[in-house]
């Protein structure tokens, strides 16, 4: 017995995730490119390598190290890197061992990712891809304006692999479809664009798991979805997938009972306060699909519970689907693994707290 | 130079809360328990110690162990500890080592508490509080309900301290004289339930950041507040302070500009994503109250400057108060201290995740 809470992940659910996001992949002729900072764990990486990724993404600098360090080497850091201070030197010597692309949606930090590669006298080799906005308006530069960037990063001795976005405007109510379609079209208007000057772009990379399901082949050549390793009550609210998929709970005792409102131990500590506006609580239950979690403390979720269903004894488990599945990972220092509900390992979160 | 983002204490700051705490605790009679769920570092602790708290509150067994390692020898797990599977040995060697109570809210965890106390032939003394619902409607039995559980200890061999409620409908607009006026009455009535049976109660402990200023040593005996410490952008949004006084910040950089919107880079993953329906946004910035924080992904926070401010240059620093300083330091494994903005020290989050 094991004290709660903790997050479970059931490994035959995770399996068949992994396998059916690389089975997409492949009918569409795209090329699987996980994004890692959902569950920051080797041991997930090399499974998703092994049903045909071609290497991995990751956010930060920090989980890129983990993952060199645990072996694999090929690394897109996929955000609009800062290359000063320690970072800049990081950032040498991690594409000094691996296979390295970097994001840029700027002429200015080309300027500081070329210095960063030219080193002390010691240069080394630093792909660039240019991020665009698709219409999440987050980081990007217009897809228009993407040979601005691919240009200087050319001019300073960096190398272009192309160009990328991230289409986060599926997370909402019934988005996947258009966000795939805008994903898509400005991605074909900043592959043009480099294209239209001359230079040479073999990677056009998007992908989110709710518009996973929607992204065709026809302008992108690679795929970054992160969350369908496990999915979580969130994508279980947008529609992605049935509840039946969802392959991380957090377990938990109730601790506390009164009315219909039952308390356990999981709070935003363990499943993290991650609430989108379109979420019926803070986070779901799998196998009470209507109770709602309409509460959530540092270690209190409140959960009320169906009226037709039998209420739980104090100390009795539930599990809970955390809303968002990357920030929960993120509290823990590991996994546990479940096969038939029987725990079979403890996976390493390796990478959890990596932000710089 | 570090590498942002990271977590920042100005420890002047710190210390003018610390004293500012302890000095109402005192004017009106209160003993100074401080949560050190909110910053889970025995540094602070100390310094709380310092400056007359009596002993730390907790939220967890783990926690307690973590701070009787560093030295604490007088703990309240102010929760209502469910005495099952290791947590039960846990709870036992704790109480061996340290002056140890914990909450309790139902007949039914006394008897896994006493079980627990009672070990395998070698008792240890543990004492319980009664918690009790002030109005938060979290855990808690109804007040005057309080004595059959303070009852059933005593008959279990355990020892009754008194005792505690959460105030934590505090956390809304204009609720914290509410608030207080709740926790009292409800104190009183639980108090009174215990003498009215013969049970002496020498601790009524109350307390939370925002009703703390409000509380009285009328029936209380005991403040537990946390967040005070540092303070945080609920806080400022709530009134309890003005934002001169929030002494926690992460330090970020600019990593995209367009328009208005500056793209910094701290996200969920070291502010946290937490957002009560009252905020304006995910943190604020104390430095410039008219930029407001709109989104928040994991690694982005993107803040719209106001528009007769100069925006700031890509690769510059921001400071972000985050909106509830408790799980954004449950993020990170170490706090930067400095002193008029150069660093001093660098303090270990002891306690982060220790959730169970």
């Amino acid at each position: 017995m094991r004290d709660t809470p903790y997050l479970a992940v059931d490994e035959q659910l995770l399996e068949a995730n992994l396998v059916a996001m690389a089975e997409h992949a492949r009918q569409h002729g795209l090329a699987l490119r996980p994004h890692a900072k959902t569950h920051k764990t080797p041991e997930i990486a090399r499974r998703q390598l092994a049903h045909g990724a071609v290497g991995l993404t990751v956010a930060t600098v920090g989980e890129a190290e983990v993952f060199a360090d645990a072996g694999f080497d090929d690394l897109f850091i996929a955000y609009p890197v800062w290359a000063e201070g320690p970072r800049a030197q990081r950032l040498h010597d991690l594409a000094g061992r691996v296979r390295l692309r970097v994001g840029a949606d700027s002429v200015a930090a080309i300027g500081m990712l070329a210095r960063a590669a030219a080193g002390d006298g010691h240069p080394v080799p630093l792909a660039v891809m240019v991020e665009v906005d698709s219409g999440h308006h987050r980081s990007g530069i217009e897809p228009a304006r993407a040979a601005e960037v691919a240009a200087a990063a050319l001019e300073q001795g960096l190398a272009v692999d192309g160009v990328f976005t991230f289409p986060g405007h599926s997370y909402d109510s019934d988005a996947a479809d258009r966000a795939a379609a805008d994903e898509q079209a400005a991605l074909r208007v900043a592959r043009d664009a480099l294209l239209g000057v001359g230079i040479p772009c073999p990677v056009v990379s998007g992908g989110s798991t709710p518009s996973a399901g929607a992204s065709r082949g026809d302008v992108l050549t690679e795929l970054r979805p992160g969350v369908y390793a496990f999915y979580d009550a969130q994508q279980w609210e947008l529609g992605t997938v049935g509840h039946g998929r969802i392959a991380l709970t957090a377990v938990a005792t109730v601790v506390s009972l009164r009315g219909d409102r039952v308390v356990v131990d999981a709070g935003s500590k363990i499943l993290s306060p991650d609430r989108p506006a379109y979420a019926s609580g803070h986070g779901r239950l799998p196998a009470q699909p209507g109770a709602r979690v309409v509460a959530l403390s540092e270690h209190h979720a409140t959960i009320v519970w169906p009226a037709n269903a039998a209420l739980p004894a104090l100390g009795e488990r539930v599990r809970i689907a955390p809303n968002h599945v990357c920030t929960a990972i993120n509290l823990v220092d590991e996994l546990v693994v479940e096969r038939r509900g029987a725990e079979t390992s403890v996976w390493v979160v390796a990478a959890r707290g990596r932000n710089t």
